[in-house]
């Protein structure tokens, strides 16, 4: 098996980015042909946030709207639209709360403008690990805030896929000493663009399909993405060579299902926990996915495209440590919700971190000797 | 929410140990009234080494039943059997293979004496963590061996459940350095259990109901299980004080769904997909409430328990990860599928701990600061 051996290795950069109305109707073909006897067939259409079958999220999304017509016999049939075909990138939460599409895949660090706390749903600067952040999704109390927080908003989410931990990005110049942020013009979203800018540097928003561009053309100095994975069919190494560690901005990577409340109400009891179950199976598969994944175009990154994997210096990671704990904690002062929302994910890692220093880090600790 | 806040809390060690008759009648109530008109109903017997509702595998194997009679609208009702209901705990493998039962939830690791390779499928030391294993099986062949080592025995296997990474047991008295290890009799199965022999200890066998008693009674001096939470429902910080990280015999602890190929094979395409999800959820689910349960039943530990946790010492770890791999790489000269298993295993291995050093253990670093 080769390092990069997968099924999507001939998606290139073009590829993944090309959005097509091609997509939709082999989705149709994949479907089972027949639905069970005596049960009505139900369409859906679910809009993302991807290109299609962008490597990580576009193929998770798929893999969720053809796994539900193969358990549900045929009986729920969704239809998937790649970024701009039905609705823009951004625009995925609105479509679904208005029921423009009954279900949508995203990020819930795109509402941020909306919901400041949405942010924790996706990913906050040291925050939990993918396997934490599950864990207090399903076990901490972190669900049943996600559902309090969008249900004004007429939508209900669930996780429903993982890109894992990410990397710290592609720098075109090293960064020796925190002196090198000041006026550092650097993509990326959420939290951790506020720690870059109040260390100085300058976060420009932009779209993921605008980054390649943007970092070749030098209108960014840098730019974060995902992982070797997806970031590799983005094509950033062929344009920046310092490949960043570790992703402190963003140590998990959930993928969020949404679904218009409505439509999911009415669905029958067994179509819900297929739904539900289709969800919480696809998101750890991609999550294996990703990390299998990542840890062969890691490889590839480094021995075949000279990328140079590189660790932020200790007075950067200070800098960056203290500035995200003060950044997630001003989230507290916006509104009720959100100071909830923040209190139940700092319990959560403080319960959880001790465990995974005993557990996860001794081990490691251990095991590279 | 307290630390060890959750629905089973009322569970103590000896109704978790109690195996009763009525937990299958409660089964049978919580499936589904009615099956979907025109569909056959299809009736499996599940056999588990578990003893009845055993706080971790025992719920993940009810879930698993409960869920599949919700998904399959009634239409496919799996009634469990604890641990010595129809067959004892280490007979599973053989009711499924036989037939006398359609499904089985165990652990690879029980059928090591049969099938020497088997224990790769759980745990071996200094082996995999929980997502690097779970991404093995699913990305990286680990499925397709597992399938061909059992496959002789018309049973196939699917994760479905997993106890997280454990910890290094318990010890009536403190390990200072590798002369401690001399005599010791401890409880550790699997390939653990040999590299404590070759170390000098001596590794006893006993089913999980026997393990209080012996460490009670002195017939053993130390004893592995599980991690905090299963750990604290078995009662042994009643008589051991000392609980030693990290748990480098076995980094893991997937639960195994078996399946007789014929009645697998025999489900409809729908069927078949709602099981293998069922199991794969399941599998994601169970990590997530370990998580949740060890980290909460670690604290309760320390904090209510008198319990002290403890690091072997450096000499003991070196020594421990040097004849691990020696038991391991010993495996693969048993025969020509038991090679191929660990070439797989060790190849993953090396692909995943780059990425995993670079992501989880750097993150870990940077965050604990």
């Amino acid at each position: 098996m080769t390092e990069t051996d997968d099924k999507t290795a001939s998606v290139t950069r073009r590829r993944a980015l090309a959005l097509g109305a091609g997509g939709a109707a082999a989705t149709a073909l994949a479907a089972p042909a027949v639905a069970q006897s005596g049960q009505a067939t139900i369409e859906w259409k679910m809009v993302t946030s991807w290109p299609k079958d962008l490597p990580g999220p576009g193929i998770t999304a798929q893999r969720i709207a053809d796994n539900i017509a193969l358990m549900s016999g045929g009986r729920l049939r969704i239809r998937l639209f790649a970024a701009g075909e039905l609705v823009p990138a951004l625009e995925v939460f609105d479509a679904v709360s208005s029921g423009t599409a009954q279900m949508g895949h995203s990020a819930s660090f795109f509402w941020q403008g909306k919901l400041p706390a949405a942010v924790f749903f996706t990913a906050v600067p040291f925050g939990l690990l993918p396997l934490e952040h599950i864990t207090w999704i399903e076990q901490g109390g972190g669900q049943e805030l996600w559902d309090e927080l969008y249900g004004p908003f007429g939508v209900n989410a669930l996780m429903a896929g993982n890109t894992g931990v990410q990397m710290g990005g592609w720098f075109k110049n090293e960064i020796m000493s925190l002196e090198d942020l000041k006026g550092l013009k650097i993509r990326m979203p959420g939290l951790g663009g506020e720690v870059m800018r109040r260390l100085g540097a300058t976060p420009v928003s932009l779209p993921p399909a605008e980054l390649f561009g943007a970092l070749q053309s030098g209108l960014i100095d840098a730019t974060e993405f995902l992982g070797p994975w997806s970031d590799t069919a983005m094509g950033f190494h062929e344009v920046a060579k310092l490949y960043y560690a570790p992703g402190f901005h963003e140590p998990n990577g959930t993928g969020e299902a949404l679904f218009n409340s409505v439509a999911f109400e009415g669905l029958p009891d067994d179509l819900k926990a297929i739904v539900r179950d289709v969800c919480r199976a696809e998101n750890a598969r991609s999550l294996a996915e990703s990390e299998w994944m990542n840890s062969g175009y890691l490889r590839a990154l480094q021995n075949k495209h000279g990328v140079e994997v590189k660790i932020f210096p200790d007075d950067v990671l200070q800098a960056l440590r203290t500035t995200s704990e003060d950044v997630t904690r001003s989230v507290a002062e916006i509104d009720e919700i959100s100071e909830r929302i923040v209190k139940s994910f700092l319990r959560a890692r403080n319960r959880l971190s001790q465990w995974s220093s005993l557990s996860t880090r001794l081990y490691l600790d251990s095991r590279d000797g």
